[in-house]
């Protein structure tokens, strides 16, 4: 398999840094390349080009968290302290890659259609986690079973999605993994039981 | 004053609709003058550029809607029905102009550093209306003062703004004016003493 390759994480890396550091829009396969360390033609034994580049940057480090999220979820018992894992690795992983923090909140809102829809399919696997944990909460009768899930789940990642980029328009100077907590109590509350 | 000659309005007015149909990037000046019914020339005359278009469109909307939501809010009682009022207009703003609705959503997210900053100075004055909420609450001691103003500020805008997004990726097909009620009560309950 091609994604297991050494070099196909080492373009990955370099993608997201080059992506994050000119934009997208300026960031030429051979930049990424030359980023990489290898010739502008190995990039296309693994991608096809700069938009596959993209999709696959956004697939494998997703991939990579919602396997770390589902480990630390699974471990919680109730679905209130699930979602306050999810919050804490949702900010720790972005503070933890500064560059990937700029992707995410910038690079990957692209407004062109086909991308678009290819990008929002893989932000489906982690919408998917978080729904998982909204019907969970339903089913023990701790979540309110009054509310549509779609709301509660766009009301979850909205809020979590504003913070970050509220944080990285502020260039990441204060702490946002210190903030799950005041998150985590504000979306709670709007969906427990009084 | 330019801006209020009828032809900076029917500029705009193309423009939101050029760029809705087809993207920021491929939106040619030349294209928008086409559509306004004008010489390329006198576009020029308006704007100094495409990225001046693109500000100067969402400057003169958001003028216009937020002159409408102080009405509105202005004649609510408390801090709650203020916010309902925020949210209904919000969601019947967008609903009301299709073309409008794909403009804010997708191709006012420009990941440019300088485009971007102005883009968020405009959205400032609606997020100040939703600031001066959320103070009368406190105020009023109707909202929590536990929790940090600018957090509660990222959820309100980010529920709001990420339940329109879903809307518009599913090509508005249902309807986002009724949910407002809904998406209040989970706000609400959040902000809220038990
Ligand atoms: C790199 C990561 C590694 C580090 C990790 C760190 C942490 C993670 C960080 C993540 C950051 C993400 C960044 C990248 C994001 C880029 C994209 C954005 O801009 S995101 C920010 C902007 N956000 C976006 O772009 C997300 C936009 N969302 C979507 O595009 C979709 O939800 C979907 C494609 C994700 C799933 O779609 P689908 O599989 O269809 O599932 P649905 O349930 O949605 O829909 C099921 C049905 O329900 C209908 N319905 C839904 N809501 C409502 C409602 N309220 N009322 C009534 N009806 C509603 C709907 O119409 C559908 O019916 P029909 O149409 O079939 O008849
Ligand atoms: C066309 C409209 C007509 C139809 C209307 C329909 C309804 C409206 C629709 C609106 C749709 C909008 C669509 C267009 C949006 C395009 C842009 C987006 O992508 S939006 C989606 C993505 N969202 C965005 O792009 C919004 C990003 N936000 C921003 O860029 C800024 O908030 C700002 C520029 C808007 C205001 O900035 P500023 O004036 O500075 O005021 P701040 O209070 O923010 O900050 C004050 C201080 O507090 C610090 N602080 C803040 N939070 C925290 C915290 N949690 N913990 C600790 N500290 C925090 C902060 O660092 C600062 O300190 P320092 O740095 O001075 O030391």
């Amino acid at each position: 398999m091609k994604k297991n390759k050494p070099k196909y994480t080492q373009i990955i890396d370099a993608a997201v840094k080059v992506i994050a550091e000119n934009g997208y829009h300026s960031s030429q396969v051979s930049k990424i390349a030359k980023q990489a360390g290898v010739a502008d033609g190995t990039i296309y034994l693994y991608f096809k080009n700069k938009e596959d580049i993209l999709v696959s940057l956004f697939q494998q480090k997703m991939g990579n968290f919602i396997q770390k999220i589902e480990e630390e979820t699974n471990s919680q018992q109730t679905a209130v302290e699930k979602l306050l894992k999810l919050i804490e690795k949702h900010f720790e992983q972005l503070t933890a890659d500064h560059h990937l923090a700029i992707v995410t909140q910038l690079e990957l809102r692209q407004s062109n259609k086909e991308l678009r829809l290819k990008i929002n399919e893989v932000l489906k696997r982690y919408l998917t986690v978080i729904d998982q944990i909204i019907e969970e909460g339903i089913q023990d009768e701790i979540f309110r079973n009054d509310i549509d899930k779609r709301l509660v789940r766009q009301m979850i990642f909205g809020t979590l999605d504003e913070a970050v980029t509220n944080w990285v328009m502020k260039e990441q100077h204060y702490d946002l993994v210190e903030q799950a907590g005041a998150v985590h109590d504000m979306i709670v509350r709007g969906l427990t039981y009084r």
